[in-house]
């Protein structure tokens, strides 16, 4: 994996050596912003209170006893490709490997907070996990923390997470439990989840108010929160600054979007001009990425540049470019790979 | 694992942790007739011959450079479930846990067939292993080696298969490149692959004529081959001879069949007097299994057999039992659990 930091964890998945929609979970990126907690299955409990009518504590061996679910899912962090927006903002400088796709099994949220009874009026779920530290001078320290919708929190694809492809979670992802919100960037699935508290209103923690928000550049309304994956395309296969000689290459990558499962796929090897329709090399999946490959002939000798674009269900097209913002969130903007063909 | 045999290694994997549709490489079940080749990748070449218009010689490379497509696959050992037969065939005594699932990619065979052209009349590609030992005391050594009938070897979702779920595939499971029949027992699947051979009429393999034919009770024709998979399903939880205090517990277990997706999966907790509706708690796939789910609620305290029964979209339902055959193969008969509910 490519190290951004060590400690808090922060990896890139190696995308050139990644095959099939499912990405092993020892090259699962990691993003983190604090150490790992270790937590012993038996000793966790996970507490849901808050405007219920019956707090709820929930035992490991309870949460497995309960009817689940599974299927694919990709997870992105927010500040994916951060790096190739211009000017580069601050944060964590992430090139385009911290996306990664894995088969998550656990319980719909919903059976737990209806097991609860949410009382009237509550407008939204805060989950928090175990993990935690000083976020700023004047805050001090807090867990991490994210306050989820109740309309999203109540959809039946939310999961209380606790496999990931067949096994256990790791603790580097989030043992014994996490939440898993399928389509929304990555902060959105808590890590080491211990508490869910039901509220109305708004919730002021750091990584709600501080942190995953768009502050766009030429808007002047209040910050939009960062929620679901916008509609992106990336080429894993060449990598940039290749060489190719003449004859034909393929190119490949993946394509996903939070809103709905991407249907099409383009690759133009020039520049952008023209496009044409790439193979999808994997099956549609609601949540998951999609593999796909184009045979590109490469010929007279010079630079070249590869992009592709991706389209979803919904009708959207990945955009050329993704709204600037100050945090580098959510660049889904048109990747370019650049590569010479010699002779 | 649950091991059956040190060398060769044959282990089933452990079911009743089996969660979501991907069995982690490590827990993989294992079936082999021999030590496991060890194979450098550079060294190797895949042989592509015999009624071929221009044999091929491939480098592990040129397969990594070739169009290749992804999907998840359940491979099912012939024998798997054997001990359950009565009176129980010779052979490697499986219980039920020779069955597991993996993403695996891979190049479609038949561009490397189209690539090397096959000659008019050819009827089967004969597939073989580096693999190798004595199989009887006539025959001497010989490699694993299977013919797969020509249309399915042109079947565009047959793979020279070099991942699995997203790794280079593990030495125990056939590295560099395998052979990944869907639908078919996993003999089908030569591992280790090191030659593909076309020819007209018979392959005369230990492993196709003493082998993976079925010699059915009761039936005075020829043996039939072994090919694809029963419709069939298992169950995971409870274990046979477990308790149970009253109450609601939850059933669980897995579907599959070769012939089509399953669509239908019920569950009996009378014996197969009555049946009800468990649910999907995975999506529908070709090639792969389904997890299910079903709520059972224990009262009266005594025994109780508890039987799960699938249906496939070809409409073809789960036998109560299977035909008995001298080798113990394809048993895909309706298993019973056995607990006791206790006070």
């Amino acid at each position: 994996m490519k190290v951004i930091t060590e400690d808090p964890a922060n990896a890139e998945t190696p995308l050139d050596v990644q095959r099939g929609i499912i990405t092993p979970n020892d090259l699962f990126f990691m993003r983190n912003r604090f150490s790992f907690p270790e937590i012993e299955a038996p000793a966790w409990r996970l507490s849901v209170a808050g405007l219920v009518e019956q707090p709820v504590s929930l035992s490991y061996d309870d949460v497995l006893s309960m009817p689940s679910r599974s299927f694919p899912a990709t997870l992105e962090c927010a500040g994916n490709g951060r790096s190739g927006m211009d000017p580069t903002p601050e944060g964590e400088p992430w090139e385009y490997g911290a996306v990664s796709t894995a088969e998550w099994t656990g319980v719909p949220l919903h059976l737990v907070l209806e097991a609860a009874g949410l009382s009237e009026g509550v407008t939204a779920i805060v989950a928090e996990g175990r993990d935690s530290g000083v976020v700023s001078e004047s805050r001090g320290e807090e867990p991490f923390a994210r306050a989820l919708p109740l309309d999203k929190a109540l959809h039946p694809d939310t999961l209380l997470a606790y496999t990931m492809n067949g096994e256990p979670l790791p603790v580097t992802h989030g043992f014994p439990v996490r939440l898993l919100v399928p389509g929304w960037y990555g902060m959105a699935s808590v890590k080491w989840l211990t508490s869910l508290r039901a509220i109305k209103g708004t919730f002021d923690g750091f990584f709600q108010i501080d942190r995953y928000i768009m502050r766009e550049q030429g808007s002047d309304g209040p910050p939009r929160p960062v929620t679901e994956m916008g509609v992106r395309s990336i080429i894993t296969t060449p990598r940039s600054g290749a060489a190719a000689h003449p004859g034909t290459h393929l190119v490949r990558g993946y394509a996903w979007s939070g809103a709905a499962p991407v249907t099409g796929i383009e690759v133009s090897t020039d520049g952008g001009n023209t496009w044409e329709h790439a193979e999808w090399t994997s099956g549609q999946a609601r949540y998951a990425w999609r593999s796909w490959e184009f045979q590109w002939t490469a010929d007279t000798p010079g630079p070249v540049e590869i992009q592709s674009r991706a389209r979803d269900a919904a009708g959207t097209e990945q955009p050329k470019h993704s709204n600037w913002n100050d945090l580098g969130y959510c660049n889904n903007g048109i990747q370019t790979v650049q590569v010479t063909v010699i002779q």
